[in-house]
């Protein structure tokens, strides 16, 4: 539906003008350093965030889980129909901090950008959106719809409390839709619609075989090297084809449907800019075009995240280490799922003969896909136009992940994603960063979807 | 030569009678953190070095090299013989800190033992030989050969400056005879010969696919990872069955002989002293006996030290890694050499298609063996029986390394281990410690030594 032009210049002026305290709010978000790998920060900013959400009037709670509390908000508004927004107040470790060209956890803005670490993922996409309520409530003098907040602190860490918690809060959860955590344009200003997030299943691999670590020279051809065996563990599960050897690990891969291919066709080229952010000569296999889109999302991964191990200091130290570990991600595409993918990868191991590599599950989630055709993600795009003065692209699912699946299989809502990002934000590396356009256009956004959810 | 009964107590007495005051100078040695790999501590160390042998009437100088200096120092005796002590200031990093029992370079004594980074590897072994030639002088009224010290700062980093040090230096450091800087007894406390080490090819391997890190939901299957080329590099080198894959690895490797074998298998198996010290379940390939000997010591390795990449904290992050490097240490045998070994990996890795994974030469070093029939090492075990009172045993080769080859071809002297040491001490891991006892023995030892090279 359309709305009254000078109804939606008063909401973006109101916006524009209030600019800086809604910078204010958000640098006092990100001050706090809420790392949920390394369980800082996590009652202060859960705790500040319900703060901010009080102060404009909506009931709030922090429920407690088995991990960190989620706070959930919700307000009422002069239409039928409600909507949630999924947010996250944790954020990704900061290190190696000496890459920052100022410090993480101390706001900077600097040629038209906001510095921080969690200021594009996720603390900017949350003050956002309680902009656009602000401006919203302040021009029409009430909500047009119902709208509800559920903030997640463990986002970064595979949000492994949360499948219990949406189960049981359900009923409160309840909505017609949802807003995702994050959006973004791309490197041109087009704003993307992403409809899925693969799934996850992060774990641990982990070898030990001494007591302590040994010299070197006494034990390298006679005592277990914990290092060698993780690095041929690792080496049994991909090889430089980049096929994972896991058996059965494609059997339950859904190729992606003709609609889906058209929709990759029509998305533009990003190669480029991937290729200047990261410094990449050459994709892997020498991907290019609608097939390298294809590889991006519609196939699942075996990532190696992190390696330990022994001496890793300057120089030389002359050790035969006890133990080793890795971080490894696998990205799921539907119908995988994370408990299929760790009891494949435990089966695969001990046939491989490495019984002896321990597999730790430090989190999971499935994949989750909203159909195209739904109205509210029509609603999304309509509004997307408006601000953005393009057409959006239409992603059907991207390469990272979220737990959507809890909210698209216990509420049984439409997930659509809108926000403040683009490609340059460098989420989970040093100099993560927001630009201040972006912000305002997402919170331009965010308002006329809650115009547009009104009755 | 037998020696006067009378002499040979009152030396013991003396040695026993100054303990303490050679304790206090060892706690001072241990007190400075003289880690070569992290460049701390190094002059401090030296000079004190030279102060203690300045102080027994050496000449002695800091001799610099392009890294860290040579003390060196000499003293003339009665005879017309000279004995090269070769030794060295440097230590091994202490980490990881917390599992000290006590602080590394506080020296502590617990339980009839001495404990503190480098008390036994190797500036034990040094004061042990000063209070011998304390000793022998004090008795005697003057020292019975000539005596020069060669005190390195690199041992633990390879030595990396010590060969043209050598070979630049090999008048000043000619000698008739060498005492290698260690010595040890088994857990028996049989006295142990060693007649030689093997070589040493440390090099670091590094690779770097990204000019920053990314977020693992965005490039798993596209972006090149660090981690897994590293991982696949190394897969290359060994497999699990632990036989060397770089081509010619083995090509120039001296099979040990007759003799060799006879003395491997005149050696106590020390099999279950290494099971419990290391918590080891079985060594590598189920080797045991004469066998296990062998392997640990006539057959050159392929050791990974250490690994290093992405995030290693706790729980999970989802990176994909720019960088990734590993420290690998080969141990070499007659008649290979750290150049031939370097070249054939690099070939190895390029013919692999990893001419993307970098190689450095962090540190290298010949294998090389003194003749088990030389007159000086019949001397060294002849009055290893009379400290320790039990023939010795005779290992033609160990596992580990040093820059013994230097001293045999530049100088063209017979090489013997004596010393201070046992199994237990735990050289390069935390806890490293020096029991009174075998320190006591180890000063009786090199007083016979002084003895027996007079003319």
């Amino acid at each position: 539906m359309a709305h009254d032009p000078q109804v939606l210049a008063q909401i973006d002026a109101y916006i524009d003008q209030h600019l800086e305290q809604t910078f204010a709010e958000l640098g006092r978000l990100c001050a706090i350093p809420s790392v949920a790998a390394q369980g800082t920060g996590i009652e202060p900013c859960a705790n500040l965030v319900a703060e901010l959400l009080r102060a404009r009037g909506f009931a709030t709670e922090l429920i407690p889980t088995a991990g960190n509390p989620v706070v959930f908000a919700e307000a009422s508004g002069t239409g039928s129909k409600t909507l949630l927004c999924y947010n996250h107040y944790d954020v990704q470790p900061a290190e190696p901090f000496d890459l920052w060209t100022s410090p993480p956890f101390e706001m900077a803005r600097r040629d038209g950008k906001l510095f921080a670490r969690g200021v594009a993922d996720d603390k900017g996409e949350l003050i956002s959106r309680l902009a656009a309520i602000d401006a919203v409530r302040h021009v029409l003098g009430a909500l047009p719809c119902n709208v509800k907040f559920a903030v997640e602190g463990e986002e970064e860490v595979s949000s492994v409390n949360l499948p219990p918690f949406v189960e049981q809060h359900a009923e409160k959860l309840a909505a017609d839709a949802c807003i995702w955590e994050f959006g973004s344009v791309d490197s041109e200003g087009t704003p993307i619609e992403y409809l899925g997030l693969r799934g996850i299943c992060y774990v641990e691999l982990s070898a030990e075989t001494l007591s302590l670590d040994a010299h070197s020279g006494l034990g390298g051809s006679i005592f277990p090297n914990a290092a060698w065996r993780l690095v041929w563990a690792l080496g049994t599960l991909k090889g430089p084809d980049g096929h994972v050897r896991i058996p059965g690990f494609y059997d339950n891969v859904l190729q992606p449907s003709e609609r889906d291919m058209q929709l990759l066709a029509a998305l533009p080229d990003r190669a480029a800019e991937m290729r200047e952010t990261y410094g990449i000569k050459d994709f892997l296999y020498g991907l290019e075009g609608v097939e390298l889109r294809r590889e991006e999302v519609f196939v699942p991964t075996c990532t190696i995240c992190g390696l330990t191990s022994g001496y890793q200091g300057p120089g030389s130290k002359t050790v035969l280490p006890a133990k080793a570990s890795a971080k490894v991600d696998f990205r799921l595409v539907l119908n995988q799922t994370p408990a299929e993918i760790v009891a494949k990868l435990r089966a695969h191991l001990d046939a491989e003969g490495f019984s002896d590599v321990q597999v730790t599950l430090l989190g999971g989630g499935r994949p989750a896909r909203t159909d195209p055709d739904h109205p509210f993600i029509q609603l999304v795009c309509e509004t997307a136009r408006e601000v953005y003065g393009r057409d959006p692209q239409i992603w059907p699912l991207i390469g990272g992940s979220g737990p959507n699946y809890l909210f698209s299989h216990y509420l049984g809502v439409p997930i659509a994603t809108l926000g403040t990002g683009y490609p340059g934000s460098r989420a989970h590396a040093p100099d993560e960063n927001l630009r201040i356009d972006d912000f305002i256009k997402g919170a331009r956004h965010m308002a006329r979807v809650l115009l547009g959810f009104g009755d």
